[in-house]
């Protein structure tokens, strides 16, 4: 045992590691990776200078409302520090490091030249909104999106059924639509049309290999083909040569190599020239391997503002409503399917936000718990159903399995004697019975879930867990990293570096969970499937046209705020 | 003009003038009214000693949940302090006084000897529960008049369809029941079951006169009957002769003289011994004369807690959802109609008390508004519609056109964007569609509603009055006192007095309303028809057996907090 072997210890000594790398909506996070068990063995987090471009361009520029953009070079940025921060506070040497991987938001996309320049780097296009990547989060190609949908409905395109029956507005098409048809100008110029994931990827490695997972989720390649040129000709004339002409790319598929780190990443990251990196991904789904979920049946719910479930399986079914249905979208062999909730965290946020009044807060702030720790208490000690409340989660409309964005949030048994702690812990439930929803759309289309996991920020809630383990009658496991996307780009990235054959053998021997951590019980459950049934009375009510009022009220709505 | 006269003024000169007297739920109000045009002369209020006893007698015995009793020297006191001070503070000298009228809560009852002494005021009587009078929101008993319900139906008892199929639990015989079956020993030493509204009467000119109104609304006296022995004696065998023994009497019928004011009650109140005392009165109901509403079709809605609404009408219709209709009941010679909403300013309370975040309390704070205020300004800057809001008003239960106490509150139509003030116009806007569904019932029951009239502590908030007149597509006239009660029983006592020939001619020379004090304006109706389309299917869905969801949460809740 040498000195260096004493120093570093159980660390790293000079095990192999991988980097993982968390490209974020507002930050990048690194993370060190031992190869042989998954120890995290530094991390650091970067902010992005410009975050998300919401309002105007760098230099002053204003934005239309619903645009949100970025910045490529804040990219850079994350690997410039936040991965040499984690390499020094892991103590692992650069030479351990053997491969790199990646995971992005999605869909991110930007317009590059030919060699990955993005067109916002350009003298003279610094000004131009269209120049710059569009961020997941940028909803300003809804009438793209919605043309996409109706013709595809009207044509019966073989892919739309993949997708829950309608494309999203944040999607590759329905950006680059948006670009031919407010600026042809900037469209002319783009040479290239990509995720940000790949780009990445690229500025790593100096190839452009474009990933399984986004291309199929968000790109609509599904059975070896694009949307047809017909199909793009009526969209627009200008459009019939998008694929060939800006998006077409060799796929990559996940876990295998993109290339080999060049001279001015390694010189930005601080890790060896040479070593294998890996082709991108998104944040959600390479959130299953970090929680070792890599069987057919092993649903990983990503639990945070919103919730993204993903499960890979053997068995290809007509699934109602989901985001997506991809070949190896998630695991090469197997479907990989996409479903969601658009509103979770951000309904409790609202919760509190709307909620929490002047004396819930002062008591709050005098036990020194935040407002959800404090309703979270409050809400614990009550028995199932004394609330008398039950409440649709639709305030930010519904991803899964009904796929209608319009929807809103109904709240029904309210009496004079209704507190804010009941309204918060309705609306807790009204998220898991949600996605129980989900898993029954599933299950009743022969897609079996044999396991439900959780990772995301909502998991240190430990009521919310037991909700949902009570609701959904299943065991629930939890994920054991606080990393888990750094730490599932980190897996991929030890496939890459032929440290594991597989993601699978990866995911086993890197990936972390608690498995059965809250289990149902018997009478709780009991009394949720009283609770879950009116849930279910007032899902389809309101969610499949029994009583249209809520898109009625958003179309009084908006007219009445035009 | 002498002296006398210059030092009066305008106030009272030697003019005739009437005292009303309101006996509230928790004080009492005096104001001595000029009969020629009901100028208020003098006015003051004195506060109950004991208040309501909910918790426990005056000697400390606990009483169970959902008790409520009052103490009739309470009651006393309000002619001792607050009728000298009125008199006082109007300048008006005793002997000017002709009259004197008063109106009570309702339903109030109590137990006394064949002389008006009450149960609770004799030797070893003042620590039993029972002897006390029992409040209008006494709601235990809740069991008897289950019971009384279900089989006057079950015996189809005809005199059922004047209550809108449902008697209430606040009522005289379902209190009564009540006292035979917990306390029969008191049952036993009962000799007069009645209205605090006639004790008071009695004790002011010791005669004992049933008025009619109360006879009607809480006595079930229809068509010269009370229900009959038969039926009784199947409730309770020895409840048989209750009508016959404690409860009948001759009926009063309104604005006539129940006697004259004995020295007794005389030397309380500082008035002439031997001036006429009215018959006595609801508060509710009383009302009606004081905003000069005496004409077939003019509805008063007296706004505050929970929303009464009172009309005469010369036609007698089977109106869905009706408390009560009585002949006289209001007016002598025409049909009185009772309807009510259960919750209204209840409920925009629980929207403060649940729904105004510390900020909101702060910026309140700083602009010296309430939260009401506040919250009213705010909703006030918005266009009919722009909340994407619809809620029904039933956190107290629905009282018309329903009848169902065991409904609750659904509000649709929540985004993450949905603000307090968003949820809180909302509010207020379920409670107007709650009338119009009123007024919509009368009409449809080919009951005309000529003129909606408010009064009531609401009538401040001039945004909700304006919802009303928008909503109802009516003109709104506004009573044009702060005494509502008060007045409309000086009123009667004027016409009791003989200064009037009858109610008709007092209330249109001593009633004050402002006329058409908010108009419907054309847009803002057309926008809120659309929005009472959606109330009225959401009305009918949950409030008619389409989903009987809330009364299954109900149970779920029951079951829970059992």
């Amino acid at each position: 045992m040498d000195a260096e072997h004493g120093e570093h210890g159980e660390r790293g000594d000079l095990d192999p590691c991988v980097v993982g790398v968390d490209f974020g909506t507002l930050s990048g996070r690194a993370v060190v990776v031992r190869v042989r068990d998954g120890a995290e063995l530094g991390t650091a987090e970067h902010m992005y200078t410009h975050g998300v471009l919401d309002r105007e361009l760098p230099d002053g520029t204003p934005l239309p409302p619903a645009w949100a953009l970025q910045v490529p070079a804040d990219w850079i940025d994350v690997l410039r520090h936040a991965v040499p921060e984690a390499l020094a506070r892991s103590g692992v040497r650069p030479g351990q490091v053997i491969g790199i991987g990646t995971d992005f938001t999605a869909c991110t996309v930007l317009p590059t030249l030919a060699d990955g320049t993005p067109l916002c780097e350009l003298p003279g296009l610094d000004a131009r909104p269209h120049a710059y990547p569009k961020l997941w989060k940028h909803h300003a190609a809804q009438p793209q999106a919605d043309r996409i949908n109706a013709l595809a409905a009207e044509r019966k395109e073989p892919w739309l059924e993949r997708y829950g029956g309608k494309i999203s507005s944040e999607w590759e098409f329905a950006k680059a639509l948006q670009v031919l048809e407010e600026d042809p100008e900037t469209y002319r110029r783009t040479e290239r049309w990509l995720e940000g994931a790949d780009w990445i990827v690229w500025r790593l490695c100096g190839t452009y290999v474009r990933n399984a997972c986004t291309a199929g989720y968000k790109g609509q390649y599904q059975d070896g083909a694009y949307p047809s040129r017909g199909y793009l000709a009526a969209l627009h004339p200008d459009f019939e040569g998008f694929v060939d002409d800006k998006l077409d790319q060799p796929i990559g598929q996940l876990g295998s190599a993109a290339g080999r780190l060049t001279a001015e990443a390694a010189a930005w990251t601080g890790l060896p020239a040479g070593i294998p990196v890996c082709v991108g991904n998104v944040d959600a789904h390479v959130t299953a391997p970090a929680a070792a979920a890599v069987e057919p049946g092993q649903m990983v719910a990503i639990m945070g503002t919103s919730t993204c479930h993903v499960m890979s399986s053997d068995r290809l079914g007509a699934v109602p409503g989901m985001c997506g249905v991809v070949d190896g979208g998630i695991l090469p062999g197997l479907w990989g399917y996409e479903a969601g909730q658009s509103g979770v965290g951000d309904i409790f946020a609202w919760c509190v936000r709307t909620g929490f009044p002047a004396e819930y807060a002062e008591r709050a702030a005098a036990a020194g718990q935040d407002p959800h720790e404090y309703l979270t208490a409050l809400a614990a000690r009550q028995k199932v159903g004394a609330h008398g409340l039950v409440a649709l989660d639709w305030h930010s409309g519904n991803r899964s399995v009904l796929v209608d964005h319009d929807l809103s949030g109904l709240i029904v048994g309210q009496t004079l004697a209704t507190r804010p702690e009941d309204v918060y812990r309705a609306l807790l439930e009204a998220t898991a019975f949600g996605t129980r929803t989900i898993i029954e759309a599933f299950e009743s289309a022969a897609v079996p879930v044999r396991e439900l996991i959780v990772a995301g920020g909502l998991t240190k809630n430990a009521l919310l867990m037991q909700i949902y383990a009570d609701v959904t009658r299943r065991p629930l496991s939890v994920i054991a990293s606080a990393q888990g996307p750094a730490l599932g780009a980190a897996t991929h990235a030890a496939v890459a570096a032929g440290a594991h054959p597989d993601i699978r053998a990866a995911a086993h021997a890197m990936g972390k969970v608690h498995r059965a951590g809250y289990l149902p019980d018997p009478e709780r459950a009991a009394a949720y499937d009283r609770l879950y049934a009116e849930y279910r009375l007032l899902h389809d009510h309101f969610g499949r046209g029994g009583n249209d009022v809520m898109h009625r009220l958003r179309r009084i709505r908006e007219a009445a705020s035009a």
